[in-house]
């Protein structure tokens, strides 16, 4: 135990805690007191972590990502899917609660980009929410500039996609899906906030000396 | 107050509350029972909503991006920081609390591309806290990938602030930056959720009759 804390930098109450939920399995018991842990529980305290320290799910969710992963119903995408949409669990608002135009204009972007998705992914009903407020508080240049958001996250996601299938191990690739789309949009969102008080600061002092104008 | 409610979509009660915080300026008083609103009274309800709202300020962050826009001390950049600032308020990490290296890979980061930002622009402290929380998981590849995200990052600034700067009015430049903030991340991170979900369909089953194959 004192070891598997070590090497995976996670303290022994959170293993024991794990273990108790179920969100580890059990060592091989070497003697009564003593069990032995091997790599493949390093590599899922990891996950566990990142599941719920970086993404926030509840243990339920952490729980039902795993059990997709052991399940391996599906392929790959059946487990990347589990993840990506246990991210969002009670987080999307209910498509029944979404203006039927709304959800409308999400699926002719997905229709124009050639996307394939299915219709139970969470991000069609927070995006479709997400267009109601911008409609709402009368920001349609921001609706106008929806393709261009658009091709800013398919070509991070292209990328994205190609280092993540490049990972070995369904563990490694689910706690890579947790980084790439959590740690992912805090990136996104502090770099749009700096380039976007740069490009301010350009638009209005153009001439100030600065690295910028060199 | 009735007219005013209906003009602003904003409930009696509502504007009510904002007149005793001071977040709307009072009416002119026609008689000891009625006092007579006008659009700037419209504007601001419409901006005070949307700070509260959408962007999730407190009364008293939204009090002083506020009053920062009647104070006019700056340019339109000191209004537009303090809004945007005061976005961040209470969410991002502070400077003292995160690993110089950190904070010296974003300085970096916004040498190399040029950007003009302020020491103080609480989004560098986010954005060198999300660098060292992948770092923790492991996920090299992304932070290797950093570039591409402040590219995309950069080209959406450049199309949000040109079309910011267009507007006509604080207020309404004001409501506009809460809304390219805080409604263009939700946009950005549903839209990269989709697109993901499409480049693993892609990768694992191309030639999946589709219209994306078309």
């Amino acid at each position: 135990m004192a070891e598997l804390s070590e090497r995976s930098g996670v303290p022994a109450p959170t293993i024991r805690y794990y273990l108790r939920e179920g969100l580890l399995p059990p060592g091989r018991l070497t003697s009564p007191n003593q069990a032995a842990y091997d790599d493949s529980h390093v590599r899922r305290l990891r996950l566990v972590r990142a599941l719920l320290e970086v993404g926030g799910l509840s243990v339920e969710g952490a729980k039902g990502v795993i059990s997709a992963m052991e399940a391996k119903s599906g392929n790959e995408f059946g487990v990347l899917g589990q993840v990506q949409y246990g991210l969002s669990a009670g987080r999307s608002p209910s498509v029944a609660d979404l203006p039927p135009a709304a959800l409308e204009q999400v699926d002719d972007l997905i229709a124009r980009r050639g996307w394939r998705v299915r219709d139970h992914n969470p991000a069609r009903a927070s995006l479709a929410s997400a267009l109601v407020r911008l409609q709402e508080v009368g920001r349609d240049e921001l609706l106008a500039a929806l393709d261009s958001y658009a091709d800013a996250a398919e070509s991070l996601a292209r990328r994205e996609v190609d280092e993540l299938l490049a990972l070995d191990g369904d563990e490694v690739r689910a706690e890579a899906v947790v980084a790439a789309t959590v740690l992912g949009d805090a990136v996104l969102s502090a770099l749009r906030r700096l380039a976007q008080e740069s490009a301010v600061a350009q638009r209005l002092a153009p001439d100030e000396s600065h690295e910028a104008s060199t």
